[in-house]
């Protein structure tokens, strides 16, 4: 099983790629292809290439975090995400990581992968560990900003799925994220949505509010990807703000960042700041497209992308895509 | 100046409220008048009637959180909500303080206040201070779920107004919350308001994201009120488990909150907390009824009162009402 990695995407690419793909496959005894300029994978790699599971694949091009994600698919096929992306598809690689362009991975997984019968809208789950018990998946974490109620329904059962498969809980509790806890309070998206659900064959405990995200009321977050995003943005936000609070203020670099982390671990605030921080989880699945494909966060570094990683080997390991094809069309 | 205070609405109503309003008007010199049950009123208030500028007008019924606001309004004329409304209007009163039903103290004040002419969506401004400098103005906070780009609009024009006169900032940035930087990136909703903001004659930044909302990007964050009420409630749900985290799992009570509280400071997390915490800004400015109206949050106790009786204290000798109809009928 090999796991493909974009190593020309993210912020701190190809360096902490690169890293954090060594750890990887050395930690978690994975098998990872690296997509991206090979002479500078050679060099980055190094030694590494012969005594782990490390292969090079080449993409001569790189799209960047500001290209507009159709166009730059369209024109740049050499690019490190349509390569990735082509690999899964070809069955040469069984999931695909990257902390490239978002909007560019699920336009290549769309139209490259194409959706699995049946979902009518793929969509990104995240995982939010707010609560000290259990992480909870917020999913549509921003793939559909504009959604309507059946594909509201259609993410709690992704997000239910995911659940099962990857949290292990036999029956998630499924909430609706809105303004307020009653039926009849939300939007019209919601206030419909949350009529679906209630017919569903879902657990589902309902409305939730935003306190209720830190305080692990549900085990699957059911929102549109506007809203989500914002929401999984907010949180991240805060984090970056409790991390660098405890930094000297000049500069700002890993040792630093371990250093704020240290401290509040010591006050006993380290879960929630873990919680709280993206390079923990590393990554948000894209379900309901035909591969299993994690989307990771601009500003991963080595951590974050070891993590993700290990999160798509999960992902693979239970052949999510399959079990949601299975699901959709039982 | 008169604040009118529903003693009757909130968890802890009436006791703490009581307790809110003597700090205040011990404090910041209010003339208060506390609206509720008579007796109880005088059993709590005792001494510090003759005291302080402390009065009491009779209210007979409540309006419970799970009412249905426009029933409730339309049922019980002398609630505490109905009649402090009524204050306002009759202008016996400057301001009125509730952590009441929130719905039902938006039914009153549109419906028995009314209005500014001019203004087609009254919104919720909320105060978030999760930046060190300054704090922030968040609106809609929640009373206008679905919404057009042309109240986005408004909202923006009232929150700028009232970052002027609350904050005193001279040319407040408004941002607009959304899930990307770019005028592309949003819903439907976002990217027609991207179009009207920039046209407008603020000083408006463009797209901002969550995480700009702890980075202190943006004077003004302009949202639904459906987006924002749950933004407002997952950084509220963070604080609640920061201040949890440090005492013991069994009782909680004020004084364990404030150990919890007293650790954090004593790691530099104080001013953090503070800013996610709602007892600390005590409430929303209800912008765009013929009115001074705050709206506090439902777990008030006396801090939380007395720092919204301070908001409503300021607000009405800005006159924020009065302001509003001169700048909409400008």
């Amino acid at each position: 099983m090999i796991i493909a990695v974009d190593a020309s995407g993210g912020e701190y690419a190809p360096h902490e790629i690169v890293k954090g793909a060594i750890k990887a496959a050395h930690d978690f005894n994975a098998n990872i292809a690296l997509v991206g300029n090979k002479s500078v994978l050679h060099v980055l790699a190094g030694k590494q290439l012969k005594k782990l599971n490390l292969t090079i694949v080449n993409a001569s091009q790189t799209i960047g975090f500001h290209e507009h994600p159709m166009e730059a698919i369209r024109n740049k096929p050499q690019s490190s995400i349509a390569i990735g992306i082509n690999l899964l598809k070809e069955g040469k690689a069984s999931a695909f990581v990257s902390a490239g362009n978002t909007g560019a991975v699920l336009c290549a997984s769309l139209f490259n992968l194409g959706k699995i019968d049946g979902v009518e809208r793929p969509a990104l789950a995240s995982l939010v560990g707010l609560n000290r018990s259990a992480p909870a998946i917020l999913i549509d974490a921003g793939a559909n900003a504009d959604c309507r109620p059946n594909h509201l329904l259609q993410f709690a059962r992704l997000g239910n799925t995911y659940a099962q498969n990857i949290l292990g809980i036999d029956l998630p509790r499924v909430g609706l994220l809105s303004n307020g806890e009653e039926d009849t309070k939300g939007n019209r998206l919601t206030i419909e949505s949350h009529q679906l659900l209630k017919k569903s064959e879902l657990n589902f405990i309902g409305n939730i509010e935003g306190n209720d995200i830190a305080k692990g009321t549900a085990d699957v977050i059911v929102s549109d990807g506007f809203t989500g995003n914002i929401v999984i943005k907010t949180v991240e936000g805060l984090g970056d703000s409790f991390i660098k609070l405890r930094q000297s203020s000049d500069a700002y670099d890993g040792r630093q960042r371990l250093r704020g982390r240290a401290l509040l671990a010591d006050v006993g605030l380290g879960f929630l700041v873990k919680g709280i921080d993206f390079r923990e989880y590393g990554g948000a699945c894209l379900l309901g497209v035909k591969g299993n494909v994690i989307v990771s966060h601009g500003r991963s570094q080595a951590r974050a992308i070891k993590n993700a990683i290990g999160l798509a080997k999960r992902t693979a390991e239970r052949d999510i895509c399959q079990i949601i094809n299975e699901v959709t069309n039982a």
